[in-house]
């Protein structure tokens, strides 16, 4: 089977490939950007390129191509990388929408206390010389100094084994042991105990996050965050689990991916923090249970099916030699345990980081993401759910959605005479897309300003040029002609507000089915954290406009940013916090929304602005009546 | 730099080396069998070999090779192989005497019985299936099957919880785990209980020995040894050690080498009794200390300085995959603990397997070889020592000797009138050199037939052809002209029978010393238990004839094979036998005879045949002057 050559524009990468394969392998062999969020079947319609030169080289049009791209475009040669075939030399050029971009990271999370109680630590000892008349071994004299400390009934690791006959020479029979749960894991020559470092790794299903810590004095010395290099493989958890199943080196690849980032952070860690990679003893990593599971090595498959349950929940530790981290190769990974196959141990590290499960008052912690995993309770009692509030916060499944990355819309006002939207982008760049808080806020405006009514149809009579009818219904256009850098205008369609709709109305009714679940009123809440990147952002008065959540007192809400990350720092730095992480897999009841006899009224009871109850919305609906809210006929 | 060619003959093998190279390197690499004790350092004089084409193309002879190759034969092309270089294309022939052939060797050993306990188990349990009630891990509903049965407390292996998803679904929640330690290694579909197996491996410095057992009863299914494949980096303990500190890949060198052996033996060990390599849940290991430290990736290189200190001596748990064992990935290897630098782990096997650590009576054990070790004691006390025999009764250091190979004399007889000798060669063969077993017969004959006397002096005027004056001295000669599958005759001369006085000298010393020490005399002694091949092997008559030991009655002693490979299989089968090893490692005073103030007193006084306190060996004496023995002048 011959070769053939693609070209890829605007950044020139070139490459040859397999007849037959498709623009989208291709693209990713060579490292070019290009979206996907259905992991190449077809579906998502965001890996949009467009063949400029060897137009009929490339394999026919498909139905899917069809349904997912204007006839228009089509016809000037836009295609789905997944889905066209080259059979030719081509040249595609991959339009600015197609590109993830570099996201808008955060990584700094709570600062929170914790006693400083490592799992590891390191002991210098002076170890008797050997002699004619004490010839014991080198191993009986060092666990013999070590005793005489009062650390007794360690054992030496194998690794540690190796390099102790030279430590202790080149040492002068001064040794540094580093000692982690009752093993010695490794020794140096003469005194290091203040080299002692660790790394809290945070898995996200779209960003990976890393800090470094010191862990002789607990101080954060660097954090690092990179895209999650398994997006290639399908920008959500489902569609990664799927090519686990359905690829036969599936789970290795992915594995593979994230392994390689974090040791990509993990390297920049080090070189900015003057910190040698062996002197990187433990990480503790959090992650949903899809990414726990994968960067164990464990097949996640069962994720994906009725029951969703997870293959292990228990806290592991593994050695990082063997799962290719490259830190100490004697040093200890820590997982930390997991709640179920849709609450992981980012779920169980925000709980620590907030200490929901400490205090006598009661919080909620919410933390937004594709799937968004609720905690409501306080230290009697905790209860957690998953919501799939899917990816349209993360800017898929919406014409013009996008990543917060570079000229995403992030914030955004429309003024209720004009009907003409202000914006706000990020990095000021020239808008490209709207992100998930830019969506939400335009969501919140076009209610308040009647552009959409309760049930979220928007108005067909409204007289503004700026509300007009689209492909798919009406659609309002946030963007004036030619101001964005696609040349084309940013809008939001009926289409896109009804998946913001099913967003929030899980995630509304998840929330409230927890409060149900316990017995609680939204007085009774004294605080809600809001988590993770999107949770950050968002503008909490406009999540809470759209009935995102029940009606909070907005004094109420804190953004609390990478709680998940904050938590596996915590976990790093004390015993304690571990131990408490472990207790709280027994102690939160998780609550399966799926099969939940309330889930479905309450689900489509949410499916309105804010909801169909208005008086669950006292204060928004308050709010609202002195704008142009328009409340939906028939609802009541 | 370019390459030459070299071509073996009488094998054929060919191939090209560098400019510069020497003979024994190239014929290392192609696989050429040719001896060498020394380490290739022209100390040995054993790789001697003939360069039959090319004879230009080598680089002169050495001082070395004048020192140890007589002036006939290095004009006829003979050379060391370890000090030739070759500068361009040679044929390279390798005579019979400088092949080390296929050893006899001998895995079977003392049968004894241990209760059946070993450390590794199988638990067949049915799990709970996972539904929308109940969502719990695979993980958490396995753990709860196994503490149903009785079996809390268990964690699972990362291995484990990998295979654990596909096991539970294709079982029908039917599993086998496999738990050691505490932890679950393996889970297999369904009902697996009876197929568990275990390996228990003998690490020799020249043979290697492996026994497959079946551990749900604890049948031997097969035995196999190869030669330890470490023999061409240097023939004794010694020179390997060497190796590993003057070559920098050295220890990883002769590692590799050792596991290439053990993985060999058990693909032969699988394929003979049916069972898959993932079907071999442990391994444990004996060997003296430097392959033991070599195994585990230990530097020995303190093995071969004062004070000759071990790095570990305690057990050790390391993972099979971790150490390159082709068994379960998963497995465990446990090595036994050694007691000092030159008394190992093979000889805490051969206590358990003689039971002299338990037994009220006194007994001896001697493991002859490079290094003997000796162990005297019973139930209330041990004492050990290791002397240095060296390699004259493994053939080395002996003009004519060679291993107990094809064509070695091993058993011989001399005519009291003639002094002829009627000798057996192994195989029947050609007689070709004389082992182990032939030279201590040779010598006791020599001594009983008047042809040395008790100083060791071979007689000039003994009026026989078979007694010779040689290029170094005297000599005895054995074959008849022509009888010889070398042509030449074999003989033994006035050199070796020094060296087999210093060899006899040091066991008998240690020996003495540690009766010395536990304060016994030869009376008390109710066992002595002569273990190793060549200790099975000798004429226990002839040994005690040339005062290798105290004189002993020869009731009392029991030849008993590997008694190491049996105290391996031992420890495999019953965790019992573990811990009484884990206790001799402790229990048994190891006396140092370098550092031993009556040492040099008592081995000079040894160096007579069978003693020069003729007193010591009454009965001996008693025999021999019933013969032609003759007392050395100037001994009293």
């Amino acid at each position: 089977m011959s070769d053939v050559e693609i070209t890829f524009h605007p950044d020139g990468r070139r490459g040859r490939a397999p007849r037959e394969s498709t623009i989208l392998e291709t693209a990713r062999r060579l490292g070019v950007d290009i979206s996907s969020v259905c992991g190449g079947r077809g579906r998502c319609g965001m890996c949009v390129v467009r063949v400029v030169a060897g137009e009929g080289a490339v394999s026919p049009v498909t139905e899917e191509e069809r349904a997912l791209i204007n006839s228009g475009r089509l016809s000037d040669g836009h295609r789905l990388a997944c889905s066209t075939a080259v059979l030719g030399d081509v040249v595609v050029e991959v339009p600015p929408e197609s590109r993830r971009g570099r996201q808008k990271l955060q990584t700094e999370g709570l600062e929170t206390d914790v006693p400083l109680d490592p799992a590891v630590v390191k002991l210098t000892v002076r170890v008797e010389a050997a002699s004619i008349s004490d010839s014991r071994s080198d191993e009986e004299r060092t666990l013999k100094a070590l005793a005489d400390e009062g650390h007794s009934g360690l054992k030496l690791s194998l690794g540690s084994a190796r390099r102790l006959p030279s430590a202790l020479r080149e040492g002068g029979w001064t040794i540094t042991t580093t000692v982690i749960g009752g093993r010695v894991i490794d020794v140096e020559p003469g005194e290091t105990q203040e080299r002692i470092y660790g790394v809290a790794i945070d898995l996200g299903t779209t960003k990976l996050a890393s800090y470094l810590l010191d862990l002789s004095d607990g101080v954060l010395l660097a954090a690092e965050s990179t895209m999650n290099p398994q997006i290639p493989f399908g920008d959500d958890v489902i569609s990664r689990i799927t090519r686990t199943i359905e690829e036969r080196d599936g789970l290795e690849e992915l594995r593979g991916a994230v392994i390689n980032g974090v040791n990509e952070m993990l390297d920049r860690l080090c070189e900015r923090s003057g910190v040698r990679a062996e002197e990187v003893y433990e990480a503790t990593v959090v992650g949903n249970t899809a990414m726990h599971h994968i960067f164990l090595g464990i097949p996640p498959g069962a994720l994906a099916r009725s029951p969703y349950a997870p293959v292990v929940s228990r806290p592991i530790d593994a050695g990082a030699g063997a799962l290719g981290i490259e830190m100490n190769a004697g040093g200890n990974v820590h997982t930390l345990p997991v709640i179920a196959g849709f609450v992981g141990s980012d779920c169980i590290a925000g709980i620590l980081a907030t200490g929901v499960h400490k205090s006598r008052k009661v919080s909620f912690l919410i933390d937004v993401g594709t799937n968004t995993e609720i905690v409501v309770g306080n230290g009697e009692g905790l209860a957690a759910c998953s919501c799939a509030s899917g990816p349209a916060f993360e800017g898929a499944h919406i014409v013009h959605g996008m990543r917060a990355a570079s000229g995403a819309i992030e914030r955004l006002w429309i003024d209720r005479e004009t009907l003409e939207a202000e914006y706000q982008t990020i990095d000021d760049a020239e808008p490209l897309g709207i992100c998930g808080s830019g969506i939400v806020d335009a969501l919140a405006e076009m209610l308040r300003t009647g552009i959409v009514d309760s049930a979220g149809r928007i108005g067909r009579d409204l007289g503004s040029p700026r509300i007009r009818a689209g492909h798919g219904g009406m659609e309002f256009v946030i963007t004036e002609t030619g101001e964005s850098a696609t040349g084309r205008d940013i809008v939001i369609t009926q289409g896109d507000v009804m998946e913001l709709l099913k967003a929030k109305a899980a995630m509304y009714s998840g929330a409230s089915i927890l409060m149900d679940t316990l017995g609680l009123s939204v007085d009774s809440v004294d605080t809600v954290y809001l988590a993770g990147a999107f949770g950050s952002y968002l503008d909490p008065g406009s999540a809470r406009t759209i009935g995102m959540f029940p009606e909070f007192p907005l004094g109420r809400i804190r953004q609390v940013g990478n709680s998940a990350g904050t938590g596996a720092r915590m976990a790093l730095l004390s015993m304690e916090a571990r131990m408490e992480a472990e207790q709280l897999r027994g102690k939160v009841k998780y609550v399966e929304l799926a099969s939940h006899p309330g889930f479905g009224r309450e689900y489509a009871r949410a499916l309105f602005l804010p909801h169909i109850e208005l008086d669950r919305f006292p204060v928004t609906v308050g709010k609202l009546r002195g704008e142009s809210f328009r409340k939906a006929q028939g609802s009541r």
